[in-house]
């Protein structure tokens, strides 16, 4: 098996996008191909949840292969849920892994825009179980609601832990001029003033407004080499060391134990042992917060801190930029945007840049290992990568 | 680079079915590991273009992981159009020759019944391009019908060679038990009675209602396996000995040649230069019918025929089953049906079965080397797979 290294990267701002869907996943891809020095690409990879049923557009891969003028190179489109992006990075992983291609370009967008925030949440809902769990009207925010609720009686998990969550993510975006919110908040404002359940009121109690990501148009990509086209790239070498991936029961509520997220907790051991590493070893990551809630968690099941306790280091400091194990120094999922087909992308566009260490003002210090945990459906197919300065 | 091998098929009745879309999608795969004797199964690709629009669902391959009690295996669906089946099976193929994944299931499934006809043809519309096709209503019977028009005054295509392809195909369907179209028809039936304008009638000039496939749902499944693994089971062994694909314009018009299909030739012949044989080598080949012109052009754009005489091998019998290269044995799109995420998976299906020998009454003599082509767009994005008996 070939190692693979991350050659170029690109994104779009996350914000409110005019352009058509094909577009918004082309142009980061041109971004990278820019930063990779590199306009060949043997194959492409699109990684997108919604165009279908929200842009009315299928052969999106197509698309893009053409708007990008790459063309013969082979294209498909990946769709995992939320965890689409991830999906398609591990899928170019095997095509360069295997020798199949060389160079595979690995792009992910959605648009959003063409939806209202109800109609948004109705899409994201057909994620969910069709029989069990859909038809019964559940979304997203109402299952993350009932599993804040569940984790908060449990481990107690309060509202001004989720709350810590929004202020050091928002806050981090401010420092991506990429992110989608640019509007610094405190826990006076979103908590603890008079103001603040108008500010920041209920969507489904416990979680407020500002525990929601918003939603977002957007883009992102990377590109993927073999060792040997990789340093040919004046880039600092950055490795793509691991892929795990894990699925656990479609219906949440057939879970033994539902506050575990079991395929976090194994896609993250796979991805760990392939790369020959542990938790330990990580410097930063960038983990799945559509929800306040599951940055907690996921700090816990990926192995960072002990179950139960990923809100304690979230109090001590020690996941804000600066303290021992940032977490989503780029504003993650709450801060930079959820165009969901390219999150998982993004979240790998942020490692790069900071184990290159050109993040600016958000860089975590001499980062060497990076990890992105993207989380599908509610816990159901969940994909780790973990990344690697060097060889 | 490990070898790939077909260890498990399975396929539904392709016809309309009541079952939910994961189920169709699990239907086969449940047969695939009966064939393979095997129920580990270490990742599961699915193949599907509509779920999203069609059938409002989004994380299909969460939900089939699931159905089938494969979690924690992870999964994702892939989509590329009407040729999703071979870019799964392509994907797989890498999943296990890069050696991150030993056995891999690739199943796809289309759930049309949803939608009737008419918006069936334009949901499929909505793979041509956005901008330059969709928006001006073309659909791909009008783009199918424009091409064969072109193809008929440039080669000297006829009515009647159209209606060959329909008459051997759809008669070899009824050799298979699985295949949609269960129904003799003759070419004076269907063109030289006087009942034939009513019976047959212009869907889009010169193409008639039987050179259309028929809206079909189904599933088909194949398990793709390391060698190791192959060996130990009890079935005829089958390797997947090419994976060729190639992309074109989007937009039709764009083509310098629009009679030509380039991304048919160059898929094909890289899938032949992977296998390290020529188009003379295949005994028995599925080719994307979908509409009675493309079968003849697709079988000389793969090597089959020179270009412009593919009409006149057809003439000569030389694609029937007992001809000297038996093209779509099983019925082919036109008689076994389109459930479009799973056709690919469908040809590979009739492949394995005639090189393991137990094709039954449609079995070509002695087939050793198969082969396939799965057209995405109208020939934007094109798989060509090339399966070889034993080693």
């Amino acid at each position: 098996m070939r190692s693979v290294y991350v050659i170029g990267i690109g994104i779009t701002s996350f914000t409110r996008l005019e352009y058509p869907l094909s577009e918004i996943a082309a142009y980061p891809a041109m971004m990278a191909m820019k930063d990779a020095g590199r306009k060949e690409i043997d194959h492409l990879y699109v990684a997108n949840m919604g165009s279908g049923r929200v842009n009315h557009q299928t052969g999106l891969a197509s698309a893009v292969v053409d708007t990008l003028s790459l063309t013969p190179a082979g294209a498909e489109a990946i769709e995992n849920g939320p965890a689409s992006g991830a999906s398609a990075i591990k899928t170019g992983y095997m095509a360069v892994a295997s020798g199949v291609h060389d160079v595979v370009m690995v792009t992910g967008a959605e648009r959003m825009r063409e939806v209202n925030n109800l109609e948004a949440t109705e899409f994201v809902a057909t994620l969910t179980h069709p029989l069990a769990e859909y038809i019964y009207g559940v979304t997203l925010p109402s299952l993350a609601a009932m599993f804040t609720r569940l984790y908060m009686e449990k481990y107690g998990v309060t509202e001004r832990h989720l709350a810590m969550v929004a202020v050091k993510n928002q806050n981090n975006a401010l420092k991506n001029e990429f992110a989608h919110l640019q509007q610094e908040i405190s826990i006076e404002g979103i908590l603890d003033s008079p103001e603040a359940m108008t500010n920041n009121p209920y969507v489904a109690e416990p979680l407020r407004f500002f525990d929601c990501c918003p939603v977002s148009d957007g883009g992102a990509c990377v590109i993927l080499a073999s060792e040997e086209v990789a340093r040919k790239v004046e880039r600092p070498l950055v490795r793509l060391a691991g892929v795990g991936q894990a699925t656990d029961t479609h219906a949440v509520h057939e879970r033994e134990e539902p506050t575990d997220l079991l395929a976090v907790r194994r896609a993250a051991a796979k991805s760990f042992e392939m790369a020959g590493l542990a938790p330990s070893d990580v410097d930063v990551a960038e983990l799945h917060d559509a929800f306040t809630i599951l940055e907690i968690v996921e700090s816990e099941e990926v192995g960072f801190f002990p179950k139960g306790e990923g809100h304690l280091a979230l109090e001590r400091g020690e996941t804000a930029i600066g303290g021992t194990l940032p977490i989503n120094p780029s504003g993650g999922l709450k801060g930079r945007g959820h165009p969901v087909g390219a999150t998982g992308i993004a979240q790998a566009h942020e490692i790069v840049h900071q184990l290159r260490g050109d993040a600016g003002e958000r860089q975590v210090k001499d980062a060497k290992v990076g990890f992105t945990c993207n989380f599908g459906g509610f816990g159901n197919n969940v994909v780790c990568l973990t990344f690697v300065r060097g060889n």
